[in-house]
């Protein structure tokens, strides 16, 4: 199921407009193209709409937000909202600040998102308004263990309900939630989080993945997270004596690269809840 | 001949201002230190004409363009004009946005450019006037094949004549074009069209190039379009198992870094039309 | 000694707040991960402050200055004050435009910073407030070698007796001054000028030990200037046949990512004056 996904990726090639920040938006590029897209960076109020409307879907991603880009984000998630294309929020950072706490908040009200993907703190802060909502979801742990991972789950899944978005948790342990069936994928390598980006990297190439398989948000999203996690895994074995995050970064974006739909069904670990 | 530009540039090791896009600026500063120049990113209104009369050349790309930027690229490319040293245009995008080809058209018209580099698509956007001139440059096939060589190649060298400034269209086969005379190269690789920016870098070496031999800009032009291609073989060739886009980035610089005036000579295959 | 700086650092892992340069953001992002902390890349006014409070140190790097982002720095500089939080400034191009100079000479007026690293150009320009300030300082060489290391170090001595901040001025020969002491430190290579951002990177560093250990700035900014000066030696061991300063960038980066705490103890060249 999930090599279909990349399939419909790999025979659609589809163009993939990241509003993205500038720390790893190299990476970014160079992974969707791995990964079988093409990549468009565009940011300007003056062009985002028609970059948008030439494109499969829409990657939003608020690393270095900033006051002339945030207008630029909503022009844009509007227009692809229009055109019903998938729009992907990376809420980097939520939490970390009122203006990426709010403008993530303001994203999620106004746009229709088809995918959010975070790590479980940018989501709470999401779920939770900035931690001005206090409740049952406060409860959820900061970070998603077997012992919190039903309870993480559960958060996801109403959380997607709510929005109507899919909702990626990554971690140790990756959580994928539709409102009604969640994802639980162990793939991946705790190195991972050495390599700047890399939860940008995934964003990018879900935004991809859902561009070519509009129509089933919360599979495109699993498979994107199942593949970042394999290449993960594969990447680390590949590291050399001597080797560190550097190469790593490079050697994830390879395993991208040769990535196939058969690789991805059979290297990929999870269960459906 | 070819060989003579390298050598010009490996002496002189002029310094190169580039006004580019946030996504291939690292790639464009580390290609041009591998070439054998010195890179300077500067953007700001505030400074870019004191940075431009510093550099033996002005490298201006409008991939992620910007409003807080676009004054920027005049103010810099007038200094240039007045200090007489070559400015390079690439109009990334253009025809893709209205703000693209319409900042690549007047950057054209207000300036006086050395070498303009992009693909066939930009070019013909540039040339065009956004599609609102039709005539017989629309006929120009959007691929250049040797079907259509001899007509992408007539209407690069009219262009030429047009604009004063050495036109590259780069693809499966390149064309660097001045008024009377076309180089056509045939070096490179198709898996280059997987490495985000190696255009952008292609352009940058260009300029470096040109900053180098200021008075031979079409044999400057060819001489950087052969280097690139030339190098991308080279590392294509070096790539190892595994490996895929990211490594091939790196090994492309890295072979650029190693490219000497004799490798280049023998190595590059064009003819002259 | 200089071990210990790096074992508090691993211990800590502090946050790092970089306002940057959109060059090699990337590479100052990965390279604090490698050398054991973590970054934060933040330049919007509305947040800069915030951001700045939940980290233990603040790099403020001019290159790529631009009218929006100079507000954020005084901000956050401001901020990091208040909290006692180090503050480290790399005066990139200082002296190559007037926005540079002023900029940075504003800077070191208006904050307290904790050290101050750049090429002997940058700090000149700097303590001789743009050139306009003549007198023995006008005196030292543009490079620093065996013959002018004396008045170097004596100079740099001086500027963090007039600022003090630590100086570290890099380059053939590194030298790190406080007001009473001054570290000469021969590591380093000198193809690392091929590499586009190792200055940017070292700052970066500084930063990310300064924050680990606020107390001891002149020590801990040794220490990161010998751990980078000795993993480009590593890294550049390590290069292959055909690499060149793209794979020598990952490798310094990898280098630093596999540089314990006993390494750096013995591989730090260095006197003290």
């Amino acid at each position: 199921m999930l090599a279909e996904m990349l399939e419909n990726l790999k025979k659609k090639a589809p163009l993939v407009h990241s509003i993205t920040n500038y720390v790893t938006v190299n990476d970014c590029a160079n992974i969707i193209l791995a990964f079988g897209a093409s990549p468009i960076m565009a940011d300007d109020e003056a062009e985002v709409e028609e970059i948008t409307s030439v494109c499969g879907a829409l990657n939003i991603n608020i690393g270095t937000l900033n006051r002339r880009t945030i207008p630029s984000m909503f022009l844009a998630g509007k227009k692809a909202n229009a055109l019903s294309r998938p729009v992907v929020l990376d809420p980097v950072g939520a939490g970390a600040s009122r203006l990426r706490t709010d403008t993530a908040l303001r994203l999620a009200a106004e746009l229709k998102l088809a995918a959010i993907r975070g790590n479980i703190s940018e989501i709470k802060a999401l779920a939770l308004g900035g931690g001005t909502t206090k409740g049952v979801d406060a409860d959820v742990a900061d970070a998603v263990t077997e012992d919190s991972l039903a309870a993480a789950a559960d958060f996801a899944r109403r959380f997607s309900e709510k929005t109507g978005a899919v909702i990626a948790i990554t971690g140790a342990i990756d959580i994928v939630a539709g409102s009604k069936k969640v994802y639980i994928i162990r793939n991946g390598h705790p190195a991972m989080s050495k390599v700047t980006g890399t939860g940008c990297m995934l964003s990018a190439m879900t935004a991809a993945c859902l561009a070519a398989n509009p129509d089933r948000p919360l599979e495109a999203a699993a498979a994107a997270v199942a593949a970042m996690g394999l290449c993960g895994e594969t990447a680390y074995s590949r590291l050399e004596d001597g080797e560190g995050n550097s190469a790593y970064r490079s050697r994830i974006i390879d395993a991208v690269y040769n990535l196939t739909p058969e690789m991805l069904e059979s290297g990929a670990r999870y269960e459906i809840m």
